[in-house]
């Protein structure tokens, strides 16, 4: 193994966190916030100092390496920065606890939005914008946005990192070479954020909130910079973030498609055929099932819409306590959680590409039990999916189970009730944020021990990194020397 | 297809059932219960007659079939003899509801255990009976017991009904003759119901309480002759259950292994061995879990054994209500729910066996991902596992999960907590019976509304069938002429 290389990596990590707490000193000089201002600084010269260290001691690094290089830089990667990104609330005093701090930065790059806070408005404008910040950057991956801007050289390796980091159960380039594909993402990214923040804008927010909304939104993060969330802000601007919501959890290599005029494809697209169809049907049968609850249909389907963009996206923003809907709607709810948005977007979750891969698989196999000696391959968008592929997704199935499972159990030893371990896992695990029971949209995840708060930590980075890269990091293969 | 093949068989499946309906007509005679004998009897006629003519209409069947006809035998047959199951309580006039008296019947059929009543002990005596008979015909399978007394002519056709009817994820003859096999299974299972009838019987058990307990123990149902289910009993009697649940918990081809002296490939088997890990780890945990609940360790240790023993094997006879354990035990006993017994006993769910093969298949494919082109097949006791038992497997585990999702979401309508609707649908779909909250040990299953009791009716075909053939009556492939 290249152990040189991932030191070197991570070295460039830590450098490129230090670039990234920048805006955050420029926020807390606007505001003459001198604690948390002292607080970010210090952790930029601990960031530089130690990045810049691992980066001159390894700076012979060959640069040749493998899978299992790429899954170890990406899920050490994502350690560390939560390690060093968690500072600033410790250093100012604002989170003191170190745990509670990591917890909250974990959820932030994570993009899950889980927050350990009772309540975020007497904090520092400086911090408050990091932590949606952290949101942004998770968003699309940090180690792509590496490979967006740094030059690493001829040879494969780099699609290790964008596979290990990506979500989806397939990567594919969009264009032949590996810098552009992510530069063109990371532009698509930029893009809609700003649009977003211009209609935010347009509706009267204050551009503090719009741009920490907008990256929470971006990223499919969901921390909000108020206590209530979204619910105090107009139904117009509560609109734009359905409606923005909706479109980062769509496959980015979509808007690609559309960027260079080829809408039959774009349309042809099963995966934003059905994620679009399971949001409306959700729509419908939630604004149904609350109408009960509210003044009349028009504002049952406004809460409805919002907060099935919300869930199914991963994102976590609320305009309502959808803890107190009627059963039948937080049921949906919980199964919206498990599904989560499209590979290739920022939301997290299963992903609707795997869902119908999932489905399509069994259908093929009910067939081949009717018939045993017929041919049934597994087809979408007329393209026959290769046994590996399916196999990779059942096999994520089965991890996914796996640690869900595991995790409630040691959840279970704080004796809250299993409505709420079981909702904070999912809630955690696929990167959404609030999710029912005492974990639900008006509460927070302070009610849990400090060992709970580390599995959930854990599950978050599982849920982002899509259970492998991090899976890996413990097991004794990737670890040996040979090979 | 071959429609009369299966006419016919279902007409020999019914002739079967007045015949097993017979034992109950002695109870009922003896105990002079002249409602409940006419109600038996009048079953008795209509069975007699409509498998009379089905088989006589289709007597000139081919005995040509294959793999759909098999599995079409396998869902209609459970079908066919419950709905007829289900008229001696409704003529009697002891469950006069007839969705009811069908729930109690697939619940006895499918060794579930789950009851709509809220209290037994002022039933007839001979519908007790053959409340409890269902759950010992049910468990070996009714259709293997058919092939064990009738010669069905050459061609490898049967063995479709056994793979249909057998759990677990594959199944292997003992002895090349098909009929040889079920006769020896059978001949196993009879020799340890009456080996658990004597111990109970030992312990001063009247002879009618002993004979139900031990259908319900050896079929892994669950339903018992007192309304606090085993509670009342003494710890002998207790502990007598205990073990033979667990007994029947484990495959019974290990069992064909010890009786022809294979002693080492009986210590070999992995599933054996996991198996007994898994329970004595939660037998463990749950007992310093509880301690603080009872008098000392003995007594906590004598509960968590029973019900571990109870929800892992799928049975569900309880000593507790266990529904008022803390928390981490409560969730012990949902995994152990899921879980299941092994592969080839008379239990029900996910089954150790293919968690062993979850596991095998997760860990290759991590290795996979780390050396690409490293070769890292999934072996068990020493023998390389085809990729299509996998794939298989993997198949069941998301047609498993779909069925839970949509069984939740339409539980959910009745607006009961997520609790009672998650453990109801697990405890049907698993074949064990309680689960927890509303439907825990001490209450039943009466508050559900008869949508959401048909739909764990059909949670509970789908347990006891392992999904496929029943899922195959909805598929249309299955049903059309050519092929």
């Amino acid at each position: 193994m290249n152990r040189k290389i991932i030191g070197r990596m991570l070295g460039f990590l830590l450098l490129l966190e230090c670039v990234f707490l920048f805006p955050s000193v420029v926020v807390s000089a606007l505001h003459q916030e001198q604690n948390a201002l002292a607080a970010i600084l210090a952790t930029m010269v601990i960031a530089a100092v130690s990045g810049g260290a691992l980066c001159f001691i390894f700076r012979r690094a060959d640069r040749h390496f493998y899978a299992r290089e790429g899954f170890l830089i990406t899920a050490l990667g994502w350690v560390v920065l939560s390690a060093v990104g968690a500072l600033p609330f410790v250093f100012s005093g604002e989170i003191p606890h170190y745990v509670d701090a990591l917890f909250e930065v974990i959820s932030g790059f994570t993009t899950t939005g889980a927050s350990i806070l009772t309540e975020v408005e007497s904090m520092s404008k400086g911090l408050l914008f990091w932590r949606s910040f952290t949101h942004w950057l998770g968003g699309m991956g940090i180690l792509v946005f590496l490979l967006a801007i740094v030059p690493m050289g001829k040879g494969g390796y780099s699609v290790h990192i964008l596979r290990a980091e990506s979500p989806g159960p397939s990567v594919g380039k969009l264009v032949p070479k590996l810098r552009q594909t992510a530069a063109i993402l990371y532009g698509i990214y930029v893009a809609l954020t700003v649009l977003d923040v211009l209609f935010l804008l347009a509706g009267g927010m204050p551009l503090f909130d719009a741009l920490c909304t907008a990256f929470g939104t971006a990223g499919t993060g969901g921390f909000g910079v108020k206590n209530d969330s979204m619910a105090g802000y107009s139904p117009y601007l509560q609109n734009v973030c359905t409606v923005f919501m909706a479109l980062f959890g769509v496959n980015f290599s979509l808007y690609f498609l559309l960027l260079i005029g080829q809408f039959r494809q774009f349309f042809r697209s099963e995966e934003l055929g059905v994620y679009v169809l399971i949001m409306l049907s959700a729509i419908a049968i939630i604004t149904v099932n609350t109408m009960a609850q509210y003044p009349g249909f028009r504002d049952a389907f406004h809460h409805a819409a919002f907060t099935v963009s919300s869930i199914m996206t991963t994102t976590g923003f609320s305009t309502v306590d959808f803890n107190l809907w009627p059963q039948l709607s937080r049921s949906i709810l919980v199964v919206l959680m498990v599904l989560g948005a499209c590979a290739g977007s920022t939301g997290g979750g299963i992903k609707t590409a795997r869902l119908i891969l999932l489905f399509k698989s069994l259908r093929s196999q009910i067939r081949q039990m009717l018939r045993p000696r017929s041919v049934n391959p597994v087809q979408v968008e007329g393209h026959t999916i290769p046994d590996e592929t399916i196999r990779g997704v059942d096999t994520y199935m089965s991890a996914y189970l796996t640690i869900v499972i595991f995790s409630v159990l040691i959840l279970a030893l704080d004796g809250l009730p299993m409505e709420t371990n079981l909702t904070g896992v999912l809630a955690c695990l696929n990167n959404i944020g609030p999710g029912l029971g005492m974990v639900g949209p008006a509460s927070n995840y302070s009610v849990f021990s400090d060992l709970a708060k580390v599995v959930l930590m854990l599950d978050m980075l599982f849920g982002r990194l899509e259970i492998f890269p991090l899976l890996i990091l413990f097991s004794p293969t990737a670890w040996k020397k040979a090979g």
